[in-house]
């Protein structure tokens, strides 16, 4: 059994670094190398090649692909202040509200002008699944850019945790009208409570409890304990985050808040830092996640999908959350890195979408594999555009910067 | 799904620095205490408590663990120097040897002694399964002592590779047995040129290609691409061990010393080194590996062994190991530490066991359950005793050697 994990990782960070490698050359962020590559390892089996065909759906890929974002968060949330993410709360909550509104009005407005015949559902469905920002993408190449701590990467971090509980309301209220709806409103209420009962918890608990269980962990000898305390506190609200239906990238964020206030310098010897001690780790296993992610794209189930819903929703997708950008009241932030930041899409749109493939009305889907593949197109689209563009406005940013000075 | 895994590893790593802890605060080495919080989470259940049940033999832990050892036989490869463990290869091949043929005879009579009406392969079975060390335990006490590179650790380590071919040869001969026999010879000669040939070819091509490799693989540019190129070499000689028939951690011992020819002082920052970048993986991955050891011990199928022939077995493989430190002939040595380091068992004796419980003769299993679980238990014994004794023994050396000064 370990032979096919170990092939399957050789092949992954082969890929990863390849095709990273390549993308920098091209000035291109490494994150949209490592996605190309995963596609392109996806589409093997297409020119015959079959011995990595596991690796997309093999579960420990997965699940070292899903600590791969787990980890990234938890050090984009260690390099950040929760006063500078407050400072910013304003903009990132109308950022967030205007980027799930705009889009879904837009995804509703696409899918009632292609598919005239479909039921009322289906336009609703497609507007939902334009709603939630995949941080993920936004997260990478504002790291590595060194950007998390400016006021864009604030709002885009902090528009992100509330765009995830906003994304459950909206499952909430789909679901509901979906079920029948009897008791959407005390649903609603739940999923709410937990969720934000969840981020109060995590910051305040959190951030008293910390010190003082790194303080007793620390009295353990042995090799690594600060880490491994670190990393336990991320697993543990990465978890807790899950219980609570919120994504575990959320928690792993939250724990990188929390231990802000860990004084690791008395903790750790002169010159090493947790950020430090995490790189390694990171190194591995967050470019495992974005080959992982591309290996998911399945060019050939998309060969039905509607090329004009496609790019349609792609459209609205894109034009929807550059309406966040007016939404920016911080003074000095660059706007159109903000909605830039906010356009890929990941595994919320296409929870939405499964959940309307599976929706039946009299027994008969309302929904086509045609409309879904529409769906995952636009996934892709969003993206694959994301890191170049971003990268771009952010250079230009600072381009004009260094013209002002 | 993730969420389990989450749960797992925060109840591995949580256990392991607590266990760890506890044996250093005693005097103990800390994979004993890694070993016993496993064994102890695994008997939750007898307390009733089942939430942690699936960790045991949840696929994905199984991987990190097995990740964790061959990461453990790499970072000892790279303290190796290929060149010192040639100086004690005579050294080395008559431990091995006699490390084979003397627990081999006394496992024989044991069986025949203590279970007088079994069929004649039983003995047979029993003997082998005493055969093969299992190098994790040793490594790891070796290294936690900083002690990889004495004459000792040179003489365990070459032992336990050429241990690991000739308990496949003893396989080869077992199953040629059970299963008939008549292609016995050729099969052992295929077995040994692969097991052969993958040692020679890995050490002769490898060495010559990896400082090749690495300075190609250097001009990419990106994070972590030296660390993921080492990772990747290992991985691939752990792979193409097992294509060998050999287990995946001599390939990963065999990529240390391979990459003993990279001058990494080239490749990376300064201060830095590849030893370093893999502590933050190894300092999580190896301890899961030796929870996951102690998981696996299920206390409530031991209740059914015969104690006696456990009893035997446990004596018959200690003393039987002892024998090997009389056939060191390195000046220097010390033979009581070599002994003491060829104790622990592991998978491959029990990978005997059960070929032996599967084993029929006119359709009636020879060998019984309570057989197997007193191998278990002696698996079991074998691995808590050798930490302490050979900490016991270093120790005893080093104080030794300061009042010859």
């Amino acid at each position: 059994m370990i032979s096919s994990i170990l092939l399957a990782l050789i092949a992954i960070l082969v890929a990863a670094k390849l095709g990273g490698a390549l993308a920098e050359r091209l000035g291109q962020p490494a994150v949209l190398g490592e996605l190309l590559a995963g596609i392109a390892m996806g589409a093997l089996p297409i020119a015959g090649v079959h011995q990595l065909e596991f690796v997309a759906h093999d579960r420990t890929v997965e699940a070292l692909a899903q600590l791969g974002v787990i980890l990234l968060l938890f050090e984009v949330g260690l390099s950040t202040r929760l006063a500078d993410l407050l400072e910013v709360g304003l903009s990132a909550f109308l950022v967030a509200t205007i980027g799930v509104i705009v889009p879904m009005i837009l995804g509703w407005l696409a899918g009632r002008w292609l598919l005239p015949g479909a039921h009322p559902f289906v336009p609703l469905f497609l507007g939902a699944t334009l709603c939630a920002t995949s941080v993920g993408i936004t997260a990478r190449v504002l790291k590595d850019m060194n950007r998390v701590g400016t006021a864009e990467g604030q709002i885009i971090l902090g528009a992100a945790v509330i765009d995830d509980v906003m994304g459950l309301l909206v499952l909430a209220v789909i679901v509901g009208m979906a079920g029948g709806g009897e008791s959407t409103g005390a649903h609603i209420g739940l999923v709410t409570a937990k969720a934000v009962g969840f981020l109060a918890g995590a910051l305040v608990l959190g951030r008293w409890l910390a010190p003082r269980l790194f303080r007793v962990a620390s009295r353990l000898r042995g090799r690594g304990v600060v880490l491994t305390s670190a990393l336990v506190t991320c697993f543990a609200l990465a978890w807790t985050a899950e219980l609570a239906g919120l994504a575990p990238i959320v928690g792993a964020f939250a724990a990188g808040l929390v231990l802000e206030g860990v004084s690791f310098s008395e903790l750790l010897p002169e010159g090493d830092s947790i950020e430090h001690l995490l790189l390694p780790l990171s190194a591995v296993l967050v470019p495992i996640f974005f080959v992982h992610m591309g290996l998911l794209v399945n060019l050939g189930a998309l060969a039905g999908g509607s090329i004009a819903l496609a790019a349609a929703l792609t459209v609205a997708a894109i034009v929807g959350k550059q309406a966040c950008g007016l939404a920016v009241v911080t003074r000095g932030a660059d706007r159109l890195a903000v909605g830039l930041g906010m356009i890929p899409r990941g595994e919320v749109g296409l929870i939405f979408a499964n959940l309307g493939l599976g929706l039946t009305v009299h027994g008969e889907r309302i929904m086509d594999q045609g409309t879904f593949s529409a769906v995952v197109l636009m996934v892709m689209a969003t993206t694959l555009v994301a890191p170049p563009a971003l990268k771009w406005s952010i250079g230009r940013g600072r381009r004009a910067a260094v013209q002002d000075a």
